[in-house]
């Protein structure tokens, strides 16, 4: 089903579980199911973000790729209370997060995630909250940049639909830096339109919590969101 | 095995993985049935505190405590990236290290975090740098006080022989402000004797790390401390 | 006028400039020339802490007591950044808060902070949020305690009338652990009411900031809680 | 004397005073009149970045560029024990550091701290850590960045002789994001040569701390240092 982030060619959907109790335990597993289902069903990749204490379970049960949502810029030694990269790995995480906005982290800390989740071989999702930041992430050379206004995150309100010059001006910035990092947009997205709306303004798709781990039937909501990108792909005639 | 820490009548060992190499995934679950052998042969409680993503899978394979080596003070919601006391509860985790010199935390967020732990039923273990943290975290009413001189940490100069002043000051000042809280010691701990002679000085056992987990037989050192402990206890004619 | 805090035998009014437009450059040595005049009038000890680039002009100017709002649990050497203890003490501050609600502090470096403020003879006013915190925060022997309830800083609605059992329980924990410590309380305080009923509550004084630095007249209201204030200690016939 | 960075014409030193002794208080002002004078005497721009609370009776002192070493990404408010940058620049600063290797910051936040410090006027130099992290840095817009491999600070093996390859691959990178970024260099810079070697790689002048603070005549070496580096341009037949 996957086959390498570099090799993606459908859209795509990163589902953030947060710490989230409708994400968190057995309900992460439900979840994580739930979003191979819609991915089967559709041909559209939906990768999960559990809780680091989930990723190793869930690896186990499901094929789509899981991702920690956070890793430290450590090696192996002594580093208590730290998320090693390779202790990410073999939990089962083909990625990560990195500075998400709820876990900003400094500026040397991100070149020094990149660098390590690299040499480890784990996908880095490297999250900003504007074009400026998008750009100065870039050239970091993660594998994808995802924008996220803080202001919009968690509220319904879409990124895609009601700020869509952060989009574009993000585009617009990254790519004077850096021509193959892949861009996806986050915050808000609650439907297949907004969803739809971020792959028109030249993302590749989004990253999204509550609109799918809080809505009542996630699996229904993540078919919505993947069958609208699917059509958005369909009228190009092309992949994205 | 385990009837939980008000309960516990032997010496207590409790192994930091923290995020060595040598105790990161399979190795982790190696380490962890070593140290349920320890514990079976001797009847010393062996605890064992891995990694995030490692504590799923120890959980289910051991019956011996496991321990997180972090929460974060926070409920289940948008916390991206941190730890959910629930989540290491779920995991399996029966308890948790807090403010391990690694991983040193707010006041005000050990507070908080002895209070969600204890919402959840998680064992607090309180890392100290001295006595006058010790009796501060005290105030706070974890489970456990684990004090452990930073310096010593990971040199194999042991805090129960090098310096026993501090662990006996802790004592003392500790017991002045909370009568109940188990005193456990580290930093340096390497072999029989040091394990020994932190019980002499009044703990009730220790917090080890490197002396285990970068030994090369780790199961025969958790074998000769246990042993060395089970000595000091069975000469007081009773349990400590 | 200022002989030193174990001296200080009237009520205590603290007032906290942070980083207000009305208390910056100019406006603060303003700000601190008005306390200084309610400070002759009333007779009841009115200090303020400036932030850290105006305490040098503050404190050539004014003969109240001067505190720098945090310091670093640092020595004198590579801290680029930092507020070296002796920088503060040589600016002319005679004492410092520590571990505001808006700037939390670890437990080990409000320790190690309370210890070097000794060192350069700077009073200690450490903050806390709650009656655990604050007695925590008192066996670290500091020379005062602030407790301010975060949720009602800056609101308007005080401490002392809104949550009196938080300024209660705050005495009663601490004194368990510290008979010495001066305990003072803040969060909301904004008439002389408020500031009478923190003394009758059995504290030694306030500390404010917008009650009294957004007040349209900062002189007026410094002299209403100084007036308030000395009438509670005249009712008792003795001093505080 | 100064004219606003964008003016300069000359090299320049930027003397980091970081929490030394000799560079606190009364030691701070005499180390700005010593760089003043050696300002005077070459015609070399000489800057100086003392602690926050020395801002203002410096500035008031001498007519060299006074930096802040640190300013925080916030406005006017509720910020306690932090440095608003309307309050360095009322105390006198003309800019600031940002990001020094001892106060690493989010990314997030050296973006807002540059867009605050540009709302306020004063001139951004932003620390980094090897070429990566400086074009990042570049990306954000700040007037100056300043490479310092954290290895070497403090040292005495100076950058411009030991690591060449980071200096040129500095310019290098951020050459290619950013043409107008004024480029420094840091770390062991001890003598005339290593002033005089930063210029031939390139960059526009030096960041440097314990080579002139720590020296037992810092004003000799700041002479030194101008004197090298005023060759160097002489022999361009112009202006670097």
């Amino acid at each position: 089903m996957w086959f390498g982030l570099s090799g993606v060619r459908t859209p795509i959907i990163l589902v953030n579980f947060k710490t989230y109790s409708e994400a968190t335990g057995e309900n992460a597993l439900n979840l994580a199911e739930a979003a191979q289902r819609a991915c089967l069903e559709t041909g559209i990749c939906v990768g999960v973000a559990p809780q680091f204490a989930d990723i190793a379970l869930i690896s186990r049960e499901v094929e789509i790729p899981v991702f920690a949502q956070h890793i430290d810029p450590i090696k192996p030694g002594s580093h208590t209370g730290h998320i090693l990269p390779e202790a990410a790995k073999a939990a089962g995480a083909i990625g990560t997060l990195v500075n998400h906005s709820e876990r900003r982290l400094k500026l040397a800390d991100i070149d020094a995630i990149v660098t390590r989740a690299r040499e480890v071989n784990l996908t880095t999702v490297v999250c900003s909250n504007n074009a400026a930041v998008s750009a100065a992430a870039a050239t970091l050379e993660p594998d994808m940049i995802a924008v996220e206004p803080p202001e919009l995150i968690g509220t319904g309100i879409s990124v895609s639909k009601a700020k869509p010059e952060v989009v574009t001006s993000t585009i617009e910035r990254v790519r004077k830096v850096n021509e193959q990092v892949v861009i996806l947009c986050g915050a808000g997205i609650t439907n297949g339109d907004d969803a739809a709306a971020a792959l028109k303004l030249g993302t590749k798709g989004v990253l999204v919590a509550s609109g799918i781990v809080k809505a009542r039937n996630p699996y229904k909501v993540m078919l919505e969101f993947a069958e609208a990108m699917k059509k958005v792909q369909a009228s190009r005639g092309q992949n994205v």
